[in-house]
């Protein structure tokens, strides 16, 4: 959708395996055309690689099978320690470039397409020292015109800190919304007493298992860590709450406000 | 904010123990002007008290044993048994409305107040059998010239239910930056990898601790449900993902998904 909006692509071929999201793609007018993957890639000077990370090596691979030595190939998986392990094997590895950006919304599918996604956001390329310059420098400047800051990381550095930052959250949400199901009864007093508080804090339980379960299995020792720290929190919590100590949930609290702080740019 | 622009008062008189918010509710033309609680109280048609709730039982106290018998106090408390608790044994109980309106941010102080933060929330009423009919009456006319529609609840479900709600997605939040913080020892990665969701979900992180504090020492009996079946389902996380059990991952956040349809009105 950025890309046609801002004329820098002339053709858009759309792949997928979903007939529904193929006929949604062509009728929300994301792609010119949908096409076959090995008959697409042959013909594009770019291809975008965003399917659920359990797909996403396979795929990968396909694709650099047989694109021609012009064409470049981005992911834009959630993690890239495994993706980058196995391009490291294929001879057209430099053709690669591995992107994260750090971009999107509980909701999936064509409609949740919306232009003005990646502006101001960042974007991690994961081991750029493994993409041809040519080519890498490219899709910075891609990146740049969508509105994107590129950053770089190794994908081991990634997979840790994306885990530690991104992942965490919409675990502590699935949880939360699994909760709630089970302990408030009365639907109807779900709908009435959630303030703005707790549908914000719910909003990442609305996101796809089918994108999120390959990226826990995947990311699953670096995840277990910020996992088992959050529940020891939650039961840190329990124990003052328990106790009624007023000063010490009290200074929780203020310890956990300095989140704000390291929100804000530096 | 609301009364006044919308011309309902005709003077409005702020009272704070706090002398920077005096000066700032002054500078923001929050209030006419600033005044003592005792002489405030008899002048006033309407008292609203919006202090953290171990206060509001002792501030209600003094309000009810000062005012005319023309007079409504309203208070806007999270929770509502002690404070119902309280005023039973008030002489002028009658003239008391125990109110929830369920809107708020994770801000607070006179320059957090904005327009339109009660457009289309729900506001709860607790034990209005126990207010004069016609004072609730206009109380509740009055919420609904601000937008909110009212409920009613005794207070002792209002507090369960809130805190199935509500004050657990507090701690969820607060226990979710404090983790971060931890084990996240870049600053920097965390400015920069937090996408849209992570922030999302530590939002209410910034919530202040003087007025949560009480809340969660208050409503410590609702909320250890809560928060014991919260750490119950992380760990039924952390099992699935330890064991990379992807169909059972799956299954989890398929069942969370489902509070998307309990927070649309049905």
């Amino acid at each position: 959708m950025e890309l046609r909006s801002r004329k820098i692509s002339s053709k858009i071929i759309g792949v997928d395996i979903n007939i529904e999201n193929q006929a949604k793609a062509l009728s929300l007018n994301l792609v010119d055309e949908i096409g076959n993957i090995q008959e697409a890639c042959k013909i594009s000077d770019l291809v975008i690689v965003a399917v659920p990370i359990d797909k996403s090596e396979n795929v990968l691979i396909t694709v650099l099978d047989v694109i021609p030595d012009k064409t470049v190939v981005i992911d834009v998986g959630s993690t890239k320690k495994n993706i980058c392990q196995i391009a490291e094997k294929h001879p057209k590895r430099s053709q690669f470039v591995a992107a994260h950006p750090i971009a999107g919304t509980e909701f999936s599918g064509p409609e949740s397409a919306h232009l003005g996604l990646f502006e101001d956001k960042v974007n991690i390329v994961c081991d750029p020292e493994k993409s041809d310059t040519a080519m890498l420098d490219k899709m910075i400047q891609l990146f740049s015109h969508l509105g994107m800051n590129t950053i770089y990381m190794n994908a081991g550095d990634h997979d840790k800190h994306i885990a530690y930052v991104s992942h965490i959250s919409h675990i502590s949400s699935f949880a939360l919304g699994l909760t709630v199901l089970e302990i408030e009864k009365n639907r109807e007093n779900i709908y009435q007493m959630a303030g703005g508080g707790f549908e914000s804090t719910v909003r990442l339980a609305k996101s796809s298992a089918d994108m999120w379960t390959p990226i826990f299995v995947h990311n699953a020792d670096n995840i277990l860590v910020a996992l088992q720290a959050y529940i020891d929190n939650l039961n840190k919590f329990k124990r003052v709450i328990e106790g009624r100590k007023d000063e010490e949930i009290n200074s929780l609290i203020i310890q956990a406000n300095k989140i704000s702080k390291a929100l804000k740019e530096t």
